[in-house]
């Protein structure tokens, strides 16, 4: 027997503050739809900065954030046939996308994401069309799976979808946030030779656990000189630009002949900049990359199957603790941090 | 019966002051090597930039500038067996770069350039090794010939080797220059879509000749506003980002979903920037575009003689005018500057 | 207002005998569906098999055959929001094939076709989901446009989808029918030069006013060694191949190396072989090409309003008159045969 | 210092029978060249071909078999800059393809290997062009990196180069030859599913202890219905397929929707067929794949030596031994048989 209410969290303007964890009834499935009981909900950078300022979320208050989910179908509503009750899901961030080229303009990008335009899945049920979900992956619990739909598939998409990341390659890793992570395990697992940044030794060791074959605490030196030495010079195949902003020149300067950067990140402000004459000389591919589409986050589930990569989860907190797992996102976690329901 | 002398000009440090049309003794070419009676030279801007600043050349004077050149054999050294005398040919540009991988590395990109590292021509007579030729296309001329090295092969690798243009997408191409044009005249050539801005109604009433489907005049409208009107805001799906520096922000605007931008010119500056919202929403491909390498010259060729593209020439000097053609050529002439050595 | 009844082929079962045309209810818009009120239907050499061997239909009968249709859309069922009545638009073939990979498996591989799996189209209106259509391009006429989902699309898919052709490559087709003749046209458009094969000096006349560059009549001379001659030896760099079965080899002599060959028609049975040696050296792919999805029909409207591509229509029949035009497809058209409702 | 004479193996005519182990001057390097000290040569089974039948090979007798090897340069020709005396090396097995598209047309295709047209290496010493060598794996003995050039390159070319294989896909293996094991030992290092087929289980278990997640022992249930149940019905991504002939229907059968073949052996003949239906309904890519060029050789380089693959050596002969090698070899060993010098 289902519940009739749930608790779920509000957002009633931008700000941490403006939080609170409220009742509400659990949702019933529309035609189409699934009502999914919500296991555990991976946080992301990008929440934080919705919940703080409101970035990337329609101004149409109260609102639940959040986007990353795992958890169990227990109701199909009318017209629903592509998933059963009793099936393990994970959600899909940009919510409509399945393959191929996704919806939108030059003038209106796409931006129809879970917790941002479409609702978000901070609550112990939410209901939302079945065509939004995949099978979750066997081998992993509740907690892990749920940081695949956006860490995991930016990761995925930016190395393997567009990068065609295979083995011998180098690949750059700045950081050890939850993308970063899944890049370095990506890596590993294709047989690529992974260097990871960071400014704390700590981290760095585990990343080296992890299998990061080389790596560079760039408060102690000049992180690309390094990667000239680490590479003979030849520098990286790929880069995984976390920090964006004038950051991105000096990926452009560590970077191989007809390497790839992939801009993911926006640490460093919103406007990125680099040196042309390296671009050209190079002929660097600078690629924009969102999270991904569904056959790609099915794709990725089979991988994560098929390799045995366990997501790392820097802590796990209650849903009552979202204000302290934000905080903890907020200083700079070494991978995931997830909210359980349980 | 070769003559035993020849002219040529000799640049004796940077300055366009500096440069004298010498004689000198006609080579001979060495083991490998192929001897070139010069029929054209065609003049790039990065041969002004060259000669004014000295910017990509080494500084060891006094030098002979330019790269680009049809001409016929006229003798074979030792051991060259890919040439023959009598054959006409035109010069490669990143000379020995042959297919796929360029070499240099991340700290030493590529840049063994004709009138760069590499010897210039702009002289009667060169002597280089046979391999960093290819056959001149059947059905152009010598002065048109000489256009493809540089300002034809530009263009091909971006929009056809980088970004297997087709029939039915839409091509946002700015300016008229020597880069433009080919730009046009190949979107054309692919059944494309061709839009071109200019601030001039005279040269978009020329680039309307040439096939262009729609003109801007950026000088009396926002031209991303009327992209979007032009594609029913659907936008581009190449760009080819002349201007470089801020102003490949305009073309992140202007460029559809799933787009592509080439990044070529340094009009603006050698530092671009852009938002890094739009490369990511709308996963953008920004592609450092080089000139590109000999199969794709070889194939451009052919591309030539198949559709019959006549290269536009403003204007043609004879080869004593160097400096007048070099003034045109800072003025901003509508395709292509070629000197004729008959 | 719309009628009441409408007429319709029904096939009871196989064999063209089989046909007559019944009259019925005008069928009413489901869910999700529109009515389209049909124009034009093109039929392919697919609908043959089907009519006179069930080839490719489930055996349950009587049904409608016919899979290519434009029309208008007359009526829209409820939660039907893509299209409006009064556009205009065409159907696509794999009917629930939206971009990317469709469905299906390796033991039952994709199938569920207009006119096979799917209802067929050979009516006077058709009530089908709003999804399966496309806008139809402005430039043509209803018989034009019904000519695009099959013949044009699966020229298109081989030859820019798979295939990336280009400008200054030579494409080889086999005969003048439907599809071969829409490679043709693509072919010119995109720059290419076409090589047309053909046992009729007539046909092949008709084929050079369409812009075929070279002409071959293999009943009077061996058309690989024709094409050696033509392209000095270096081979073609597609082949489309429409005859299959062991003509195969044949492609396989003619292509270049690195070639692609697509794998389209079934004339010579439905066993293709080859030698594996050539396939090895030249490094050739062979591609398994079926029609393709609706976005790539998407970019053919485009790509056809954009190049201004007229279809070839060898006759146009009255719907009464489906029995004629079937055998007049029998016999083999130059170009497509088309039912008009009118 | 170097010896005056050497042994090589000479064969006078096509058969085993004519093979002697002979002495001769050990050659010099010409210009451009660099003298070789074999350490070992792995041996193909199209060695095996070219001995018994003359396949491949040039009818000009004597010559020497042979085409893998690692050995040392011990002395480098006038105008040789790209290697130096000492330094480790692998050869080339398609002499003179560097990268991209190598020489050759539709009626001549690329032939010029080792041991082919090209001079075999089955010697002691070699005076080879020093632009047909690339430098050893650091991480492998001479046995071990000899089986790189032909065996390593063949299965990298078709997954990695042509088939950018990656984590979470599932590729049938035909067999335990040395193709088959690289392929294995590739599919594992990029985080994919090996499916290994054979008739003996205790190869398949040596199979297994290489990391094949899945044996099918095609002697005991139908492999394609295997296959079928170990992927869900979705058959596998990739299919290697050795045999050739008329088996290439059963890949077919087996592969996945948009799958891909590589068409790689000629054990059931020379020439290979299937269903055309298969082909087009699943929208499959044919590819035949040769071996590859010296870049890719040089990427695999850096793969094996940062996975750690070991390549797998059935049995170590000396060159005296080489006809009972070539008997082994003939007899189906499980990986590679390599003649060792020392």
């Amino acid at each position: 027997m289902l519940p009739t209410t749930m608790r779920h969290w509000r957002l009633a303007a931008p700000g941490r503050d403006n939080l609170t964890l409220a009742s509400a009834l659990v949702p019933r499935p529309g035609p189409g739809e699934v009502l999914v009981r919500v296991g555990a909900v991976a946080l992301n950078y990008r929440d934080l900065l919705a919940i703080d300022s409101g970035m990337g979320i329609p101004p149409v208050f109260p609102l639940t954030p959040g986007s990353d989910l795992c958890g169990v179908v227990v109701a199909v509503g009318e017209d629903a046939r592509r998933l059963q009750s009793g099936q393990r899901v994970i959600s899909t961030f940009e919510a409509g996308w399945f393959d191929g080229l996704p919806a939108g303009t030059a003038r209106h990008p796409p931006a129809h994401t879970l917790g941002g335009v479409a609702p978000g899945v901070l609550a112990e049920y939410v209901a939302l069309p079945e065509d939004w979900f995949v099978t979750a992956p066997e081998s992993l619990d509740d907690a892990q799976a749920s940081t695949l739909p956006v860490a995991g598939l930016t990761a995925w998409s930016a190395l393997v979808e567009h990068g065609r990341l295979h083995a011998g390659q180098t690949v750059l890793i700045q950081g050890t946030g939850g993308v970063s992570l899944f890049a370095l395990q990506l890596a590993v697992a294709h047989g690529a030779t992974a260097i990871v940044t960071s400014s704390s030794d700590a981290k760095l060791d585990r990343a080296k656990a992890l299998g990061a074959a080389h790596l560079i605490n760039y408060a102690r030196e000049d992180w690309v000189e390094a990667v000239y030495r680490i590479t003979g010079e030849r520098g990286v195949d790929h880069v995984l630009e976390m920090v964006g902003g004038a950051h991105l020149d000096r990926a452009l300067h560590a970077v191989a002949v007809q390497g790839r950067i992939s801009l993911i990140g926006v640490f460093d402000g919103f406007t990125f900049s680099g040196s042309s004459g390296l671009m050209l000389r190079k002929q660097v591919t600078l690629q924009g990359s969102s999270v991904g589409h569904r056959r790609a986050l099915e794709v990725l589930v089979r991988a994560v199957d098929c390799t045995g990569i366990a997501p790392v989860i820097d802590r796990r907190y209650p849903l009552a603790a979202l204000p302290e797992a934000l905080a903890h996102l907020a200083a700079g976690p070494f991978g995931k941090i997830v909210i359980e329901m349980a």
